[in-house]
């Protein structure tokens, strides 16, 4: 064929590796995945059935797969301890870098990443936030952007997975290095709440309590299945948040933004599709049972974009430094959850502290 | 008629009082409106059409009606400032009371209230709050109750108004006597909160924000016209509330009760009535404009339940030191949202100062 | 007090008649429910309970009761093959009569009671479809009036009841004399039609077909537990109906006006309140389980403005001569369902035999 | 690569075949675009900036496209009148074919390419009815063959289409050799029909009703722009149907499959996406302008569905027979609506003239 298409690496093969790799195989018509990593051997076998056929070379060793002859781009899904360095020498690399959230926990690490960047202006790099692909969320920003619904001045927002014992083991070992749930979780709603009122907002105070209904050995972390969190912003606006490991139905990520002179709802009707189950109980619809149910066509778009903007050099629809912004405040909303302090800043977004009553 | 209704008196025929009085009179089947007050002399003119000719006694003399032969009950929807003094009259003349929300802004006078009541235990002396008597409350909380979300643990619950140009500058008067937003739209979620945690629940902790959207010269009452609150209780379960004046859409007072296996909510897809219309621009519902299109049907049926308890002295169906408790909490939200620092309560519910970071 | 209320008996106490008695005992601010017949010994007993306490002297004999002190109205209530001689002995005794639909399944003896009725063109008579009070339909209309559909064109239009074992044999028995599925439950639906589309529509064509898919034993009436039936009307508008008694979920009555330029739907996502339960099967809402739980407030709404109707001598909001249409459109699918043929009319509505291809 | 992928060409590049080319072009991975043909300018010129360049060669002589070295399978999407010669011609090449719905509006014409398949039953000849690969569909047919609706016995399903002032005189050309609304429109909800109920159902009577409230230049053609039909089978089954291309609002498609002992409904709340704007008039969803916004993840699943099949030699999800059954169906119910009268046939399918009242 006479088309050029983006020769891209993909950095680790787990949950969403995977999910990655097929949709730069499957669904990224410009891109071409010439390459993958992993040192894990389960997920090695699994590349050797579903991606070696398809003409991609396995690798166990990132720096060898860096080194893949004609590599454009790389995507980075592995484990969060990993992702910064990995950007890093990817970029150091002159490839272009798609980065699974977050950049890290250490705003001085996802800093460092940004600065790499920085040096290499001609690269795309891009820390996923999945959200911002998709089709109901942009359909919002559309809306608002019209007027429709006068300023913008709260957002409520949601991420709530569905409780599931078998990973709870999981979980808990996970908030060891996780950052805790408003990191981990909650930087979805708080990278929308950038994109909504703009990546220019200061927060002024941030409040947020939490507790463990379902995994008290969170506790041992300092996590919790279930928290709520608030940030005001020095512009007269506020976002809150609420983050839950324990839905019944399944994964219910919810947005409102509401303005001056109306709202905007995304997903207030969680569904897996269009059927209604009338039954002696009821009417009963369904629900997705996770973000790949949910945001499976947005992580394809993303993929699409991305690899548009590698290759016709236009601007990726998100800054970096968003990336390392919202972790900033998931981290200020951690501490506050777990000092049971608020947190307060002043108008350059200084820390201070405030004389108490 | 052979059958004992209970006769009752109106104190007070502003909005709250004209829609209590035609409930007395037109959908209460076991009451007789008999006396009705108002200071107010075109709400005293409304009252000679519409209630004089059924029989209703008109009075602008509170003391006066108390005396109104063979009264039995006084209904109070009189400003909240004088709530308290006219049920303890009305208790010190051994009549039943249900007085609107809430008994008063200020704790000890509410105390006052419980005080006069518990001294006459045969009366029946309640403090109306709406949404207990409401169909959809009340089957969400059977539902608890029947175990189907497991453990309550997280309560959200907002209580959101119509802006209304109109009466903005009311509110903003208001706002200097109406104890602020937490007091006056949130105390509604939380006896809810009191209801479906359980009345025994003490609070932890309390943080809240709130901004000036629409209304900025509420800032001068120190008021919000847009606020969100945290309440943290001792025993493991976080209630977070959200009120606001400024919906485009009409009154939008929703709940969810989170729980270890599931959850309930009450109003996530508000509607006037079952009507859709479908045009050019999409599928819309209506929202009731106010809280008398969302709760009408509520207000009735605590006027027949509050009757019903009076004539056949059974219990009531909320306790009066409920609506201190509500009242309490929801200054302590407001204190918090003023002074901009989290709250702190010990496990018997007294105030704490926390050491800070 | 010195407020006029229109006397009123109620003749029958089953199902539907204790309904109607006690709205107006309860709901009906401007009647007194003075008087009560029923030939049934059990209703009689629950009469003496419910009612004679209250005033209401008891009856088990029609005639007798007509000759109630005062009386001047009697809603009837009672099985349908008595309405038509009932409704006419009350007219004849110069009283008002809310007759429940329908007048019967005899054209003829419809006939007769409106020619009553037109002798004494002083007293309110009106077969009562509860739709016709239904707050929804009237939004409904109102939205139609207004324009917001362009031009009704097409009504779809269902009653469906839930099904219930119990009473699957009363259904059978009742199938001898009901007059059929569309003159018993259509009825409602065809009644709306000459409402949205103007009670001087003529039909043209009339095709029906019908299944017994739980009630095999209706075949020996023929009849059937489901029928679908289309009204095709000279003017250029359709009217099609679905009825069933099969629904597991309970009792779904929807109705939907479409217009060249906008649709109207009632009911289209059927609920018992304002509830929804998450749980590990999805999102669940109740359904109202029949036609009480659904129109129970329109039952309310048609006591009230009969009896201002009587009181106040202003117009019925709907005409007697409705009725009798209604029956007669449902007596031609009911026709047309046993026949397994189209049945035509000409533009004044009489029958024609239509050329076979 | 070394993976194996269908060469596949594409007939015909209007606005059906446009999606179809890009479907097999960007979201077929086991496909490979290697020709197209159309005898249009236009399209020719839209085939050269967008398909050229990806390696498909373009031609304006169907035969010739036919003799494309390597070609193994051809998808049809030209006008319908040349459906069935195509097809033929392909299949006599021994290429595989994907033909849009219908073959052919001639029984007889559909007839011949299910013989001329049947003399190849190496070959994949599939007619594509696009609702048969969408997610709801299948997960409503799933639940059905679960037994969670008893046994099924009405399906209600509708197609209804944006009503569209520019297309307007193209649907009044398109009439005079569309074969009229039931076999262009409710030909999807007949082959609906077939798959939920079965494919050995035999229609025992037919009616239809039609009226032209917004193109009555349809009139000359004998075709509607509304129409209502019922199919009621031998096996006590019911079907009815509601074709319109009157909608303000967008594309809605629904069924409803009824059951013994519950119901399924798919997409009876439509929606563009998730998102509700709640502004002064109430509460707005938008939705699907037309079929490519209902249904376009389901043409992507058809054409992976094909592809597979193809390679793998597995069986098509459907059976070419019903292709014409449906025609056979759907050609009947115009024939009741032009005649004007009921249409039966015995138990195997023959028509019967029966004898009227």
């Amino acid at each position: 064929m006479g088309v050029q298409r983006l020769r891209i690496g993909m950095a680790g093969l787990g949950r969403v590796g995977k999910f990655h790799a097929m949709n730069f195989l499957e669904r990224t018509p410009r891109a071409e995945l010439v390459a993958a990593f992993t040192p894990d051997t389960n997920e090695l076998a699994w590349g050797r059935v579903n991606l070696e056929p398809h003409g991609v070379t396995l690798y166990d060793n990132y720096d060898e797969m860096l080194k893949h002859p004609g590599l454009e781009a790389v995507a980075i899904g592995t484990a969060t301890s990993v992702h910064a360095e990995e950007a890093i020498k990817a970029i150091e690399q002159d490839l272009h870098v798609l980065c699974e959230k977050p950049l890290s926990i250490d705003i001085e690490v996802c800093k460092a990443v940004v600065a790499a960047a920085k040096k290499r202006p001609h690269l795309k790099v891009m820390c996923g936030f999945s959200r911002r692909f998709d089709e109901s969320y942009r359909e919002a920003y559309a809306k608002m952007e019209l007027g429709l619904i006068g300023r913008p001045s709260i957002i409520r927002s949601q991420t709530c997975d569905r409780y599931d014992p078998k990973t709870c083991q999981f979980f808990v070992d996970y908030a060891a290095w996780s950052g805790g749930v408003f990191v981990d979780m909650a930087v979805h709603d708080i990278d929308l709440t950038l994109w909504f009122f703009g990546d220019d907002v200061v927060p002024k105070s941030i409040s947020a309590h939490g507790i463990t209904a379902v995994q008290p050995e969170l506790q041992k972390h300092q996590d919790y299945d279930n928290a709520v969190g608030i940030v005001e912003f020095w512009n007269g606006k506020i976002a809150y948040y609420y983050c839950s490991r324990m839905m019944a139905h399944g994964q219910e990520d919810t947005t409102e933004i509401i303005g001056t002179e109306g709202k905007l709802a995304v997903n207030n009707n969680p569904q897996s599709n269009l059927v209604s189950l009338y039954h002696t109980g009821g009417i009963t619809r369904e629900v997705p049972p996770n973000f790949m149910g949910r945001f499976g066509a947005a992580f394809a778009t993303e993929a699409n974009e991305f690899t548009a903007a590698c290759l016709d050099n236009t601007p990726l629809p998100m800054k970096l430094t968003n990336a390392v912004k919202a972790v900033e405040i998931g981290a200020a909303l951690q501490e506050a959850l777990r000092a049971g302090k608020q947190i307060h800043f002043d108008q350059i977004g200084r820390r201070i502290e405030k004389a108490q009553l």
